[in-house]
C-alpha cells in the first residue's frame, strides 16, 4: 500500500479469483464455467462490420440487449439492468441499497464481504444451519439489506421461493437481493416476483449457463424504481461499461436461448452422474441445483484432495474456512471430463 | 430515486454521455471517436477460437496485454494497470487517492466532479485563466490530489511537461493524475516521468487514437506502488473487468501500433485544415493538440450552431456552462467529413 492510499480502505482485503494456471493443460473444474461454447449466432454477430464499428462508443443504454432480455424474461425493458458482469451489479447494489447494513450467509459468495468493506457498510454474516441450509427466519424483520445467493455457493443448495417471499414481506423497507448466478441448473427464479415486491432485486449472469464468462455480462430484473437507482450509479461510474461486442453477443445468445437451456439440461444430467459416482466412493455430497457439487471426501481434507487432483491435471476448488475445509467444490464439466475426474478420484482413493 | 437509495448519494448528478441518436445517419463529430477502423490484426484476433473461448473467464491479470503495453511504452509490466475504459481508472483513482480532497480545472472532463461526489470526496474546481490555459501555480502546495487532462477537454490545449513537473514536485504527498486521453494527437506524454515521480499517475485510453471506443480499454502507467493500489481496488470491485475479446484486441492493436500512429498524423493534418477553414470563416479556434477543435462562431451561440448543424445531419457538442456556451467542440473526422462540415458551416453563415 502506498502512502497515498485512502486510509479508510487500508484494511481492505480483496477477492481472490479462482486460479488460472497456464503451466500445463488442466481439466478445469474450479471456476464454474460451462464446458460448452457460445452458440453459432454469437460467432456470426462478431463479424467484420461489428469489429470495424469498435471505433464508435457502444450504446450506453444497451437498448437492443435490454429488449431481448425483456422478451425472454417477459418484463419491460425498464425493469432490466445490464452491466460488465454481475459483480458490477452486486457492487452497485451494495453502494445503492446497503446504507442500513447488510445481511448475508456466513458461507456464500466471498465477494459480498469485500463489497461491504469497500463501501464501509456494516454487515452481518448469518451462519448457515448445520445441514448448510439457509433459515429464512434469520433474515426477517432485521431492517437491513438482505443478500442471498440462490442456489447458494459453494453449497449448491436452494432456498424455496416461498421462503424468499417470506423474507421479502418481512423487510418491506429494505432491498432483498437474490443472486441467481446458478439458477438455470435446476433452481427456481424469483424474477416473476418483481412486480409483486418493489424491494426485490434479482441478479443473473451470462457467465455460467450462457457460456460467456469471458465476455462479462450480468443483468438484473427488478421494479423500475430499483433499476433507475442502479442506472444512476452506473452513469456515475462508467456509462459505457458493457462493450459493443458483449452487447451484440448477448443479443445473439438470447435469440438462441434454447441451445443454452439444452446445455443446462446436459449439465444437470452429468451432475446426477457425478453425484452418484462420488457417493458410491463414500463422499458426502450436498443436494446441488447448481453447475457444481460441494462434496466431502472423508479420507482427505479439501486441500489434500485438491492437491492430489491437481497432480493428475484436474483443478477443483478448496476452502480455508474451518467449517468447510473438508469439502471441495467441483464444477460440472462435460460428461467426458467428469468421467476422467471420477477415474482420478478412484485412483487417489485406491478404489 | 427509490426509498431504498443511499441517502448519502441522494444529490448525485450522473454524467451525461454525448448523444447517440439513431433517427437518421449523421456525420458524428460529437464524441471524439476515430474516423478510422481498428487494424487488421484486431479482426484476426477475434476469431472463432477466441469466441469459443468466451465460455472461460478472462485472465484477471491481463498478463499478455500488460506485457504488450510495457513493450510499447518501455516500462515494466508491474507499472501498467488496465481496466474497462479509462473512466474506471479515474473512478478507482479518485477512491484510492482522493481522501484529502481533489483539485481539477473548472472547465475539463465533466466526469471528475461526478466521481468526487460518488465517493463523497471534497473537491475544488480551479478556474482556467482567461485564455483557457491552466496555471500550474494554482495546483502547487495545496496538499490535495490533482487531476488534469492534458490536452485538456474541451479546449484541446496542452500544459507543457515542465509545468507538470512543477506540480509533481510541489505535491510530493499527493497523487497527480494526468489524464492523457488525447495525448497521441500532438501532445507530450508524461509516461516517462513515472520513474522520477512516485506520485504521478498517467492515464490513457484506446478509445481515441486506437479506434476502440466500443471495446472499452483504458490503461495507466505509474510507479509499481500506485499500480498495486489500483489493483487492490480492482480486485475489490471486479477482477475480470477487461473482457477476453478486448484484451485480445488490445494486444493485436499494440502489435500494429504504427497503423494507429499514422492515423493520428492524418487526423492532425485534417485538424490543421479544419482550424484554418473555420478561422477563415471568422471563428475563434483555440490551439488544439487533441482530435477535436474548440471553436467560437461569434454569430451563433454553441447551442444555436449545434442545432443548425444537426438539421444538416452533422453532430457536434455544445455546452451549458456560461463561460463556454458560445463554443462548440468539434471532433476531427475524416478529411471528407470535415469538408462536409465546413461546407455546412458556410451554408449556415451564408458565406
Amino acid at each position: 500500500m502506498s502512502k497515498f492510499f485512502n486510509p479508510r480502505l487500508s484494511g481492505l482485503e480483496a477477492y481472490t479469483p479462482g486460479e488460472q494456471p497456464r503451466d500445463r493443460s488442466y481439466i478445469k473444474l474450479n471456476t464454474n464455467e460451462s464446458p460448452y461454447p457460445p452458440s453459432k449466432g454469437v460467432r456470426k454477430a462478431l463479424d467484420r462490420k461489428r469489429i470495424d464499428g469498435l471505433r464508435l462508443y457502444c450504446d450506453p443504454t444497451a437498448t437492443a440487449l435490454k429488449e431481448e432480455l425483456a422478451r425472454v424474461y417477459d418484463k419491460k425493458s425498464s425493469q432490466i439492468f445490464v452491466s460488465n458482469g454481475s459483480d458490477d451489479i452486486l457492487n452497485f447494489a451494495f453502494l445503492a441499497f446497503g446504507a442500513d447494513g447488510i445481511l448475508f450467509p456466513d458461507i456464500s459468495y466471498g465477494f459480498y464481504e469485500v463489497f461491504a468493506n469497500l463501501h464501509s457498510l456494516p454487515f452481518e454474516k448469518v451462519p448457515l444451519k448445520s445441514d448448510f441450509s439457509i433459515d429464512a427466519d434469520d433474515y426477517c424483520k432485521r431492517n437491513k439489506m438482505v443478500v442471498i445467493a440462490n442456489p447458494n455457493a459453494p453449497t449448491g443448495m436452494v432456498l424455496p421461493l416461498k421462503k424468499i417471499e417470506k423474507i421479502l414481506k418481512a423487510n418491506p423497507e429494505n432491498v432483498v437481493l437474490i443472486d441467481e448466478a446458478y439458477v438455470d441448473f435446476g433452481g427456481e427464479s424469483c424474477a416473476d416476483l418483481v412486480d409483486k415486491y418493489p424491494n426485490l432485486l434479482c441478479v443473473q449472469t451470462f457467465s455460467k449457463s450462457r457460456s460467456m464468462a469471458g465476455a462479462r455480462l450480468g443483468f438484473a430484473i427488478a421494479s423500475e424504481e430499483l433499476i433507475a437507482d442502479l442506472e444512476k450509479i452506473k452513469y456515475s461510474t462508467n456509462p459505457y461499461d458493457v462493450n459493443a461486442l458483449t452487447q451484440a453477443a448477448g443479443v445473439a445468445a438470447l435469440q438462441e436461448n434454447g441451445y443454452y437451456m439444452r446445455n443446462c439440461r446436459r449439465i444437470i444430467k452429468t451432475r446426477n452422474y457425478a453425484k452418484k459416482a462420488l457417493e458410491n466412493l463414500g463422499f458426502e455430497v450436498l443436494p446441488s441445483k447448481a453447475n457444481f457439487l460441494f462434496a466431502k471426501c472423508g479420507q482427505f481434507t479439501g486441500l489434500e484432495l485438491y492437491l492430489l487432483l491437481k497432480e493428475k491435471g484436474i483443478l477443483v476448488r478448496h476452502f480455508e474456512k474451518d467449517r468447510i475445509k473438508d469439502f471441495n467444490r467441483i464444477t460440472i464439466g462435460s460428461q467426458k471430463e467428469m468421467e476422467a475426474f471420477i477415474a482420478a478420484v478412484e485412483e487417489i482413493l485406491g478404489a
